[in-house]
């Protein structure tokens, strides 16, 4: 088999194809679910008890696990849907995700620790265009059957300045 | 199988995988030609009969499907690479696209309806470096033997303010 | 076979799935090396006799292979690692890569070519965000046995204007 690998860092071969696949899938229908106004869907890409977090590097970096969006069950995010939907954003704005493949890291705990960078640009109701946040994903991804979802998510954010209007996920 | 689908949302499975790998090389190599400079090979990507058009996320969702382009077959496609090469652009520019993975939606009348994330770069002559366009391509592609090309593609800009300098199509 | 292509300008074909897996593997790495602060692993991507350098799109088309960055064997790439990390940058910053697929395009003397379009956003200490670079990666590949390592990589940036910051290999 070929590989780029010097050292052999991940488990990349144990895992099989049609798993790979699905992760693919996964990250992919998050971002479509997001960016295609399909916030309804952002939950069911989660298991139960899960978390979503928005962290930045330096937090992230030095163990301070806080950030500005902390949710740890589906509910919570079932809530962020529900709050995002009734009431009225100040400036309206969409996203547009572009993601780098997903590697896979380790497996531990039934879980695939996996890390996929991301480019966010947020387009407001007047047009304007800039890149809202980049950064990387860290998650720990488990298989129920056939179905993949996320059992954390991490969103380590290369900016440690938030915007007021982080109302829509990452 | 493995898959993160909560619902059966795509007929992905039923897509044989060079297929799948057509797509994907479609995709990769018409951003490609655009962006290399490589313009004369973008009809080639597109039917004889076929509809390429430039409209906003808003115009789509209302269903009104003008654009700021419309093209309904490859002469005129022809046409407009030929006036980007006789005409002097007032200010010169390159694009640099980066897509997403393609999402397979469904198969219908001889196509497969897809959806593609895409941000696009423009650099100036002037080194001048900004997000010109984010959004997705909504697409009908068709098979013709081996040759996968798009009977119709529809560039839905998250942004509904248009740049005069809309010259080199997205 | 299914195919996009109307004329045959690539050997895709003849590239085992194990190889193609092993440069989008470096691909990968290369980027999450230089984005998650790995900048270490990033010599080892390269074969002992290299090229890396960082030329202007207008420089490239023009065959002037001078550029701002250069550097032919695997040493000077260590000594701008240390560099790096000796010394105090006056501004610090990070960047973000995201890639697009790369396209094999032939096969000669013993490498592999290929290119692989990239946006770079930087994000400074103070949080602010910008389009740093976008460009192409145009690159010659080889495996030594099972491992794909750049023997030539040159980045060729849309831009012709270089921020004085370039101390973080692109």
């Amino acid at each position: 088999m070929f590989s780029s690998r010097v050292v052999p860092l991940t488990k990349d071969a144990e895992l099989p194809a049609a798993a790979r696949d699905a992760i693919a899938l996964l990250q992919m229908q998050y971002v479509h679910a997001i960016d295609n106004d399909d916030i309804e869907r952002w939950p069911q890409f989660f298991t139960e008890a899960c978390v979503y977090q928005i962290i930045s590097r330096g937090e992230y970096d030095q163990g301070r696990l806080i950030g500005v969006w902390f949710c740890d069950n589906r509910g919570m995010l079932e809530d962020r849907v529900s709050a995002l939907r009734e009431v009225n954003i100040y400036e309206p704005h969409v996203y547009r995700h572009i993601l780098g493949p997903t590697e896979i890291l380790s497996f531990s705990e039934g879980a695939w620790s996996t890390q996929t960078s991301y480019i966010v640009v947020r387009t407001m109701a007047d047009g304007g265009m800039s890149v809202f946040s980049a950064g990387r994903y860290v998650d720990e991804i488990v298989f129920d059957g056939e179905v993949a979802r996320f059992r954390k998510r991490r969103v380590v954010t290369d900016s440690g300045c938030y915007d007021t209007l982080v109302v829509i996920p990452l």
